[in-house]
């Protein structure tokens, strides 16, 4: 047994009780606490100095992304947030500018989505800086969308473009929010996730959960103008097809619907959503596993998404 | 300014919203999220090696204090704790043995208090272990106790024995949930706060928060077995009074009563919870300070509480 399959053990024996309608494996836990017609979501997500953000990384941004990360979460189960705590994990000589700086990042994103930061801690963390966020929200119970609802005939649509986050959109994107609520209030989506560990790490948790596989289309895969430039620009990089079905924390939304709603949905959200790209890119089937059709035919797509250590367990 | 009263200004500017009924500055968030008759209660907390455990420190242990902590926090509003989520935050190296040992004493606490788990994340930490819980509970309206309530003539109490925790009780106390739960159903508490930085520290919590002061009475003041010994067998130690007065982790619950109720509770109470004692140490007063009255008359008293790194703005 590894490390990460013992602690994939160890949440399986974890205490629930009767609040508890998703627990750990989705992007939230979905909690029943008697808000008429809600749930509950209840999220954590850390970024530490030199695995999310560098030290020379503007604060600004850093707190940016540690609360867009939780956001991303709940945009994913369709919800709205509500309330943040924010644990600083800090070294002994700080920099007091830094942390001020942090916050502002963080208040400004906190103000968009109309969160309030609640309080939080501060503690001592000998070897770097360590941000985690707690968030709650909710979600009406009929739009709340978990990962394991996707069904064979359901159409696979992803927001955005996909590939080389590490360019710059890792620290600066937009949680889709808006987007989730909108999708799970006007259409019958089946599954969604949000994209963390890159398209086809990310699709296979929720052909797993769902119990089907999928065939992705390789031409309609929406690469990004990092991707490509990253392809050019750095010898050493991916081709950049693959660097956006492997690439992590591009923070889009892949969600599956029934496939008669593809083309209403896609003619809804060009009138919605004018500035962001959605994309059709291939179709849930029966059986299992991810495959990958081009010019060429059908392949099994063996390459896995962008593993964070942080990521052992598909995390909740 | 220092790096404390920064990050208590910061705390200030935070972005609220309508949900927010008491945010940072109390033992926990409480928010008001249409759950009928109750607010919903929202706390983290994080546990550092090398600042709350040491490297040899039991592991089971470790997991029980890193949600005591917490839980103690919920007690303090009087309220019910119902999931938590787990952040990890490990070196590389770390041992997979400690990690389940963790869990053990961790999901033992929660299975007492019916809490659940329902998830987090494990990230890596390269210089030691960081253990941060988010917790949510519930608390009925009516019984939610703040620090801000202590009115003059209030009758202080104090649950326990204080002083000399860090022989042992910081790592195995339980907290005082059921006692927190009872005495704000059946009594006017007017303030409650949790034993985290010591009685002196804490105390002012309340009379700050309260804007009122208070007069305790030397003698009646609850001094552990643990500092009474340690006063004795370490040299450098202090007084078994001032260890009482200022050694922080006790964890038990400070809070007062108007006079008229003090007798009614200690009957009732004794009756309750016949293993744990509660004693008045004395009176809330018009003004501000702590005074202390021993045989000699009333002084100032002007020691601080424990300063944890960890606790530099009275926490929410």
């Amino acid at each position: 047994m590894n490390e990460f399959e013992l602690i994939e053990r160890l949440k399986k024996q974890l205490p629930t009780n009767e609040a508890v309608k998703v627990g750990a494996g989705d992007d939230c836990a979905v909690l029943e606490l008697g808000i008429p017609d809600r749930y509950l979501l209840f999220k954590t997500d850390a970024v530490v100095e030199g695995v999310h953000f560098l030290p020379e990384t503007d604060p600004e941004r850093v707190g940016h992304k540690a609360l867009a990360r939780c956001l991303s979460d709940i945009a994913a189960m369709g919800g709205d947030a509500t309330a943040a705590l924010v644990t600083l994990a800090l070294p002994l000589n700080f920099d007091v500018d830094w942390v001020e700086k942090l916050y502002v990042g963080m208040s400004r994103l906190a103000q968009q989505h109309n969160v309030s930061i609640a309080g939080g801690e501060t503690t001592t963390n000998p070897a770097g800086k360590l941000i985690s966020i707690a968030l709650i929200g909710t979600v009406p119970k009929k739009a709340c969308i978990e990962r394991s609802g996707a069904r064979a005939g359901d159409a696979i649509f992803v927001t955005g473009e996909l590939g080389g986050s590490m360019r710059g959109k890792h620290i600066e994107f937009q949680p889709r929010l808006k987007q989730g609520r909108w999708l799970a209030g006007k259409f019958s989506v089946h599954a969604m996730i949000d994209l963390s560990d890159g398209l086809a790490g990310d699709l296979r948790h929720v052909l797993r959960a769902s119990n089907v596989g999928a065939e992705l289309l390789s031409d309609a895969i929406p690469i990004s103008k990092a991707a490509r430039l990253q392809a050019r620009e750095e010898s050493s990089s991916k081709p950049p097809l693959f660097a956006a079905l492997t690439d992590g924390e591009d923070f889009e939304l892949l969600f599956t619907v029934p496939a008669r709603e593809a083309v209403p949905l896609l003619d809804a959200w060009k009138k919605e959503f004018p500035n962001l790209r959605l994309t059709c890119i291939g179709k849930i089937v029966r059986g299992s596993g991810l495959k990958l059709r081009d010019k060429q035919g059908v392949k099994e797509l063996n390459v896995a998404g962008y593993t964070h250590f942080d990521k052992p367990s598909g995390s909740s």
